[in-house]
């Protein structure tokens, strides 16, 4: 059963993955990627993941088989799991609680060779479809706190599966990184009366220095204090703190300006290996005046190293002014 | 010129690197790991690294010539420069500070193929004694409020060089991640007035679940909520907030546990990379009766990925009393 534990001294919760437990021969075996021309996202193979919970597909296909264009389905090696209560306990002086929530797979599309950068708009906008569907049905579970939509792109970047997907974890707790963003663009607003997040957007576009691509609704930037080459992060324009609230033509620009932000990461980066995480408010009601979501990603082209690791900051090679000029030079095709 | 930045909404400063300024294509090249044969840290070298700051040698022998046992210089492509100073200043609306610094190199031994796990005591206790003398000279500099001694082994863990090596960065500012623990420990012993660190000795002692060794000044232990598997934190035994105040015989004694225990995480996991990062006090006096100096150690064998950057929270799949068994199962020869 999975468990929650928690850190004494910096309140930092874990998850011991009991599902997908190794013992230490299992990191020092050279890892077996997959095996040779199988993979369990593909058509004729459905059956050998978890039965879907959704799947967009023709209404005279049955569930679990081909004709699906997105499909999602729970992770067969969850890290959490539904089935549990969000019981907490104490372990002498620790905390701990049941490892209660949802662990699930977004199959972006049937097609094992390809990718978000390279899919047309229609399906990338389906997609989005699968994360706003899910994410509204979860949200009414009201022992969720949190649900974090993300996607590893490539073995560095942690993805231990080539075919297109995305995951989403759902979690009775809000987690550290969320609850830092909500008190400090809390804090700006009790300042300044205004989101950091929209004053974010008016500064940049009004400097246009590390604008990487707008549309009407959304602007891609780089950070001021972009950690990683090439960090990228997807901002509405309109003040909302809730994904949920996306309109149905937001729906539309967001998947032009997610996929043409992942090509130009594409085209000047090589297809790197990458992060993206969907940042969006939690399921208490906070962060409606003062928090606003958005999308991070992350290129995974630098180490995380010791320095990282015990100060919390980092080294980042590339100023993101100069990461602007690399990325605005790649055309769309 | 180098620059700290400050991210507006969770006040997380990044270290943009000039000195290391790279291009995309820098990243898309396979890495040269070293120019083959040639090591600037091995005997006959010396004059490839910037002039040595101090080092371990006899006394016939002359600066930056063979002969020493532990050498310290300046890191030639250094993150942060001494020669600037801490200058904060506005940009629109961000907050930024000049790369004002010290980045050196701890070269731990002249021979090139060893590792702090297979090295005698004695090797170990001259390069804790460099940590030590760095330590408390760089301290003196009231400009500084940070001194973050760590070590990356392994490509994949971050090291650009094979040759064995400790790095030390110190900064003009309170890092968030240590800022976050001195908040922690602070509210523990206001609410129980003890030592959260002395508290975790305690228990674990008693309990004997995570105890990986133990000596007779130090512990080390797999922490409840370990991030990693493996992941194993060495504390002294007797309360001290700050790494300078380590007794000569708890150099030696530190020396002893800090070997052993790299030896059976390089025994459990066949010389896995990792990196270790020593945490301590400020430089501004606080932390005295709550906060406790220790060393956490993170072999790198799972990928940070999507969930743990969206969240903070960390996917563990080897429980930490599992990793206690393997770990104490390795004998030191």
């Amino acid at each position: 059963m999975p468990e929650f534990r928690k850190d004494p001294v910096i309140k930092r919760w874990v998850i011991i993955a009991t599902e997908r437990a190794k013992r230490p021969h299992d990191f020092v075996k050279p890892k077996v990627e997959e095996k040779a021309g199988f993979c369990p996202f593909d058509y004729g193979n459905e059956h050998t993941t978890p039965p879907e919970i959704i799947a967009f597909r023709p209404a005279d296909t049955a569930p679990n088989t081909p004709g699906w264009w997105v499909r999602v389905v729970p992770n067969k090696f969850g890290a959490v799991n539904p089935d549990l209560t969000p019981r907490k306990y104490g372990v002498g002086m620790f905390d701990a609680m049941d490892g209660f929530g949802y662990h699930e797979v977004i199959i972006e599309t049937p097609d094992h060779n390809t990718h978000l950068a390279l899919m047309d708009y229609k399906q990338v906008e389906e997609v989005i479809w699968a994360y706003k569907q899910r994410f509204e049905t979860i949200m009414k579970d009201s022992k969720i706190q949190y649900v974090l939509i993300f996607k590893n792109h490539g073995s560095d970047a942690g993805a231990s599966l080539q075919h297109p997907h995305s995951q989403l974890i759902a979690i009775p707790t809000i987690p550290k990184r969320v609850q830092e963003e909500l008190s400090g663009s809390q804090e700006y607003f009790s300042y300044k009366e205004r989101c950091v997040f929209c004053d974010i957007i008016d500064q940049e576009l009004q400097l246009q220095e590390r604008i990487v691509e707008e549309n009407e609704d959304f602007v891609s930037i780089e950070p001021f204090a972009a950690r990683f080459p090439c960090e990228t992060w997807i901002i509405p324009k309109r003040h909302s703190h809730d994904f949920r609230n996306i309109l149905d033509k937001e729906v539309k620009s967001f998947s032009q300006i997610l996929k043409n932000t992942l090509y130009k990461i594409y085209g000047a980066l090589d297809n790197p290996p990458y992060n993206f995480m969907l940042h969006t408010a939690p399921n208490t009601g906070e962060g409606k005046n003062y928090y606003h979501w958005h999308l991070e990603i992350v290129p995974r082209l630098t180490k995380v190293a010791g320095f990282e690791w015990g100060s919390g900051f980092y080294i980042n090679p590339m100023p993101p002014e100069e990461a602007t000029k690399y990325l605005r030079a790649v055309e769309i095709p």
